[in-house]
């Protein structure tokens, strides 16, 4: 053999869950997609094809089925904990793993002004996501956003770049500025084990980000970027880095002179692609790095 | 020539188009993906490339975005007739023709408890139709909505079908139902003349529509369908006819038999394909049929 | 009751079926997407959710697999022409309906030389597309093509177009012409009655049809359109008419004299949108319009 | 100040860059959508809004169309490593980057028996993948491909795996196995000193990755990712490591029994979600660790 295996994990992708929770008439819900992926001593299904080791994909959504069932989905954080708990105490050749939710926001429908009892409407720009990974003994978790689209129709500038042999770009103060922000924060391993309320953190991060979005006059959306995760920081105690992934949806001005028009940034057209990147990592002071906790989480660095 | 050329159109498709309007600080954010196609005197351009009479797509898209800072943009309906208008009447040759928008939400971000004045975030399920058609001197207008997505978690039943050699579906009488509805409406011509407040019809149709999908003790997504038309009909004076397609999106509950668990609606699997598809036209009684108006309208009958 | 049902059909959308017959060790293998839609006497499932004349949309997909097994799955018009066959003999009071496949194209994976027995890679731009639609007693046979990609860097022109108050784009003698074609073409009656390998036609009509993009010298897409029409019309006598939808994927040439280069048609931008959009119909001379072979179709007029 | 910025990188993402190169009337096609991303010292961006060092992405955008008509585009992964090149050497602060590529695949038009001289059809499953990333003043060269859809009808099986509580699958000695390969490569950093025919690599890869997929009577997926990977290493010297993502895209036996019929192996629903997802990596015995080539790489490890 001139070969070996080196590092993988598998599992089961997007088991979509849903689950109904009554209380009398009124009925909560709760709707996730769902990964779980194992890692540990699987190395003989990959070289000879002895499963003997391999808790089947299709066991692995039945424990997510069932846990709904006997647990109840509260929180994704905790859901995935007790999932990642339960894989790797269970059966101790199951070292770590990765375990993914993304929650899909619904609200009640009104009716007579009243929330209804049991009939929700898809809601929302915002998917919360949240991980669960485990390594070398050590259990991380993160919480997150992504498909938050947000604009600016003023309040944002940019100048100052250099100019090069390939720079024709306009420098410019005043432009919309929009973007679809992927945020992921790491939370302290100090703050999971005293106990997070994770629905409460998910809200009031979503809610100051959008705030220093709006708020924020920005030179670059890397400085916006920063500020979102700077505010985030100092907001909640239990967030030990953010990591944001954000495009510059560009917005075009129309060129109107042709029609002998002005366009004071009135009319644009809305660009698909290329667009810019930007991807940045907002770190508390003094905090440990944990690069395992990132390891294996789909989008940046 | 044994072959001749049939129906035809052409136009410049999904033009990106954001307006933004400055009333001071206060900012108003418009965002569509408007289609322009034409109907009328084009067969030397098929047939011997002569492009004489073709208003180029480009020149489309740019009426497009010109119209938008001349007009501004209001209901869509209103701008879309204006670029219909606009085309028929100035080149002779033009007949006719369709102009399609959908609408991209967006609310503003709140700041301090108060909404901000040039920041938004995308929202909302539901993506607003617009439409104006011409043909044969008749304009026919067209309101609508897709993905609007909705969900109850009780008050469904189904049974009472015929079982025949291929059926294996059990009766229930409490099940998930969800869809994403598409619906689309045809305003009376006679309401068209007389001026419609399109915004204002849009709202409401929307609402009563999510409330009768909430409070419809529903025997079969058809039935949920029919009593969403006729509510809007019944409604708004203005409205001729409602078109919908709804997928029945499945939520299959989970067998946990196998794991000693009960599972009585609470743990459900969303399926993805395949998926029941209903669709229907709900009309006012008396009012004329306008297949024109439907004619080369995307989706459904 | 103010209003009443219109137009209406349902069935079950996107029965992923694949289909294995075996020859020895040589496999044979189809893959398709299968939608059943009924139309009839199901008015009282609208108005009253009485569903005695409802064949579930669960019987319907039952029956695509079940008839997958008892048939076989030959060419996907045959396929379908049996299921339309037995919806509407089976039920007195089914009268009609829609029933579309999809079909998607694999190739046998090489080895050594040889196309292996049994492994298959999925291939090709182009997606099969069929449909049989039974109205008022009469049954209707389309076949098509989607998602056919195509691009010639060269014998494309486009000008002589009019140069009006919103014309900007500059006339060309030499472009990149590309589009996705969308096909679909209707039987005549007489030779479905007769008879058709439905295959071979597929086979020579998308040939025909790609010979004709790379050899006509384009003065506009409109007329590579109906060039590519008329060669399929006239090479096979069993089609009545094509209808197609092209989008005119645009490729601009990009502006490089800001860093002092030339660009002679060798480097350029591929935009997603807007984008141009054709849609045209070929016509056989002196064959019967049937625009309810057309009516519940996807896309274009 | 509480906080500090950690990892991050900007640029622009997925220019859409086609590139004729003419031969007489004889075109040659390049399409690609190249990414480039730059790292190295923006902190004052992000932190205060000074642009000095920011190379804007429009100018990295202009970058790639430039050299496009400049150097031509060969293989991709030769194109990229220019770009990386010309970045990281023209701006002292550029200390390294990301720049990645996906190649479209074309294939000549037949007209009369032979390929025509500018017109292409875009073909094939398979999307090629090429990266190039600097950091710590070292280059990691990695190929790759997706969209590689494989299925084989039989010489599949799967069973021996642990029975826990949650574990309802039965075992099975024949199957459909199909699986949608992303692979990635990485080159050793001496072969990619002494130059290498990236286009002949990529071409034997997914030659030999088919050829074991065909051929391996196959335990396990994990067990035919291994063998893939194991031949490609041993077919390619230059090769030190490959990654896998390959889903488990199930095909699941439909149940005819309710309709006395039987259905061995014949007729199959595919399914969409869930899916198993098996990641892995075969790496060359002997070769050294290099982390950072693969640190920014979209999907897995």
């Amino acid at each position: 053999m001139t070969v070996h295996l080196g590092p993988n994990k598998y599992g089961k992708a997007e088991n979509r869950l849903v689950r109904v929770t009554r209380h009398g008439d009124r009925h909560e819900l709760a709707d996730l997609t769902v990964t779980s992926q194992l890692t540990g001593a699987f190395d003989e299904s990959f070289t000879t094809g002895d499963n003997a080791s391999i808790i089947a994909t299709d066991t692995q959504k039945n424990t997510v089925f069932a846990f709904a069932k006997e647990y109840g989905v509260g929180a994704p954080e905790d859901f995935l904990a007790l999932l990642a708990s339960h894989f790797t105490t269970e059966f101790d050749w199951v070292t770590g793993g990765l375990w993914q939710a993304e929650v899909h926001p619904w609200e009640r429908i009104t009716v007579d002004g009243q929330p209804h009892d049991h009939s929700f409407r898809r809601t929302g720009s915002g998917t919360r996501l949240a991980a669960v990974q485990v390594s070398d003994g050590q259990q991380h978790v993160t919480g997150g956003v992504k498909d938050l689209v947000v604009l600016k129709s003023t309040g944002s500038e940019f100048h100052g770049f250099p100019r090069t042999r390939f720079t024709t770009l306009p420098e410019v103060t005043d432009r919309i500025m929009a973007t679809e922000v992927t945020a992921r924060w790491r939370y302290l391993p100090e703050a999971v084990s005293a106990g997070i309320d994770y629905d409460e953190v998910y809200a009031s991060v979503v809610e100051v980000m959008l705030e220093q979005f709006a708020t924020v006059h920005s030179l670059a959306l890397q400085q916006t970027l920063f500020e979102m995760g700077r505010a985030a920081i100092e907001l909640r105690p239990e967030l030990a880095e953010v990591r944001f992934a954000m495009p510059n949806k560009h917005h075009f001005v129309v060129d109107l002179s042709p029609f002998d028009m002005t366009n004071e940034n009135e009319v644009f057209i809305a660009a698909d692609r290329p667009y810019g990147l930007i991807e940045g990592t907002v770190v508390r002071d003094g905090v440990e790095d944990a690069p395992a906790a990132w390891e294996h989480l789909p989008a940046f660095i």
